[in-house]
C-alpha cells in the first residue's frame, strides 16, 4: 500500500457547527459529501475524540460553511487545531442562527448549509453522520478552498483526527509533492535571532525557550535558533518558516 | 434554500469499478472519500438505479481509480453517460486485477484504491457504501480531476444517479458560474451546415436529423444548424459546442 495515493483524493475544507444546550462547538473538517440530490443529503465524518462529534450526535443538528480559497488563517487555527474547552472559538466570529439552531460561521464563507442529522454510522475511530439539508444559501461567487490547495500552500499534514491523517512513517521517502504555485505570503524571517516566543502564525501555538518542546525532545532552554530545521509545529503540522516572533 | 451553493462542495471524479460473477461493471462518480485513517476506510455514495451499485454490493469489493486532470473524455462518456448493458464498457481499457478480484481501471489514472466492501446504508436514492482499503497504488504525480475543474471545462450537469445532480429549474436564473481560464480544446464548429448526423464528443450521443430530439420537443425532420443554440446533449448535458458532424 502506498499512502501517497491518499493524497490524490480531492476536498473541500469546511467549518462543521453546532450547538447543544447553550454550548457551540465547531471544527475544521474536508470529509463532506453531498450523498443524495432529492432530497439532499449530506455525509460527514467525525473523529470520536473531536468534542464537537458528540454535540452534534446529541443536538441532531449541525452546519457546514464552505470556506473561501484565500482564508483567514486565524479561523483554520481557531477551528482546526484548538481545543473549545481551552478557547472560545466562536469570539470574534460573525455568526447567524441557522432553522435548526445550529450556528453558521460567516467569516471566510461562500456558502452554507443548515443540516438536520437523519442517522450516524460508527465506523471505528469516526462516526458517519448523515443528514438532510433543510437549509443553504451561496454567499459569494468566489473560489471555494480545496484541501489540496491549502496542504501545498502552507505545506501541512491533515490534523490527527481527520480521516485523511497520515502517519509520516507510512509516507516512506518519497518527496512530498511541489508547493502550488501562489506561493503563501512570505513568511516572516525577520529578527530570528534572540531567545524570545515564536509563535505559529497557522494555528497560535507559541514556543518558548524556557520550556523547550518536551514532545520531540527539544529540552528546556533552547533558544528559536537552535531548534532542527525540520521542526514541526505539533499542533497544525506547520514548518518552521511559519514561526513568528512575537516577544 | 439556494441549490447553487451545492456547487460550492469540492469532490475528485473517478473511475469505480467491480467484478461479480465474471461480469465487469464501472462508472463515474464524484462522491468518494475516506472516511477513517486507521485502517484506511473510503465510503462512495451509489445510486440505486446505477447497474453497477448492486454488483458492488454482491461482490463485496470495488476499485476506486483517481482521474487525471487532462482526462481522455472517452473515458469520462464511456463510463459516466453509456450503460453496460449496452457497450462493453472494458473493450479497449487498460486494467489490471485487484487482490479482492476487481478490476482497476488503469487509463487517465494517477492512483488506485482496491476496496472491501463491509457495511452499506440505505440513504434513499443511492446507497453509502463503507469498505475498508486493502492495497492502494500512486501511479504519476500529476494533478488529480476535480469535479469543478470538469464541470466549468465542458459546462455540463451532474448526470442524473449522481448525488450532486440538480434539476435545472432548482437553480433559477441566476448565472452560471465563469468558466476556468484554461480553455478546453476549441470544439469542433468547422462544417455545421447539412443535414449529418452530429455526435456529442463527450458521450457518444447521436442526433439525427431525421429523428430530431422528441425529449425537448424538436420535431423529426430538424437540421443541426436549425437546433436552438441552447440545446444541450440528453445524455451528458453537453453544449452544443461540442456536437462534431460524423457523416
Amino acid at each position: 500500500m502506498n499512502y501517497r495515493a491518499f493524497h490524490k483524493l480531492s476536498y473541500g475544507l469546511y467549518v462543521i457547527a453546532s450547538e447543544h444546550e447553550g454550548e457551540k462547538v465547531g471544527y475544521i473538517g474536508n470529509t463532506a459529501f453531498q450523498i443524495t440530490s432529492n432530497p439532499s443529503k449530506i455525509a460527514i465524518s467525525s473523529h470520536k475524540n473531536n468534542y464537537s462529534t458528540q454535540k452534534i450526535l446529541d443536538s441532531k443538528r449541525f452546519s457546514l460553511s464552505v470556506l473561501k480559497k484565500e482564508v483567514e488563517t486565524s479561523l483554520i487555527g481557531k477551528f482546526g487545531f484548538m481545543s473549545g474547552s481551552e478557547i472560545d472559538k466562536f469570539q470574534g466570529v460573525e455568526t447567524k442562527t441557522a432553522k435548526t439552531g445550529a450556528p453558521i460561521v460567516l467569516d471566510s464563507c461562500v456558502a452554507w448549509f443548515d443540516c438536520q442529522v437523519l442517522e450516524s454510522v460508527d465506523v471505528g475511530s469516526h462516526m458517519l453522520i448523515i443528514a438532510e439539508v433543510v437549509d443553504g444559501e451561496l454567499i459569494s461567487n468566489e473560489e471555494p478552498l480545496t484541501y489540496d490547495y491549502y496542504h501545498k500552500k502552507y505545506k501541512m499534514l491533515a490534523p490527527q483526527n481527520a480521516p485523511t491523517y497520515i502517519e509520516r512513517d507510512k509516507l516512506g521517502d518519497e518527496p512530498e509533492a511541489e508547493p502550488v504555485t501562489e506561493k503563501a505570503e512570505e513568511p516572516a524571517t525577520e529578527d530570528e535571532s534572540g531567545d524570545g516566543i515564536f509563535t505559529c502564525t497557522i494555528c497560535g501555538y507559541q514556543y518558548d525557550p524556557e520550556e523547550g518542546d518536551p514532545t520531540v525532545g527539544i529540552p528546556p532552554g533552547t533558544p528559536w535558533e537552535d531548534v532542527p530545521e525540520e521542526y514541526k509545529c505539533p499542533i497544525c503540522n506547520a514548518s518552521k518558516d511559519y514561526f513568528k516572533k512575537t516577544s
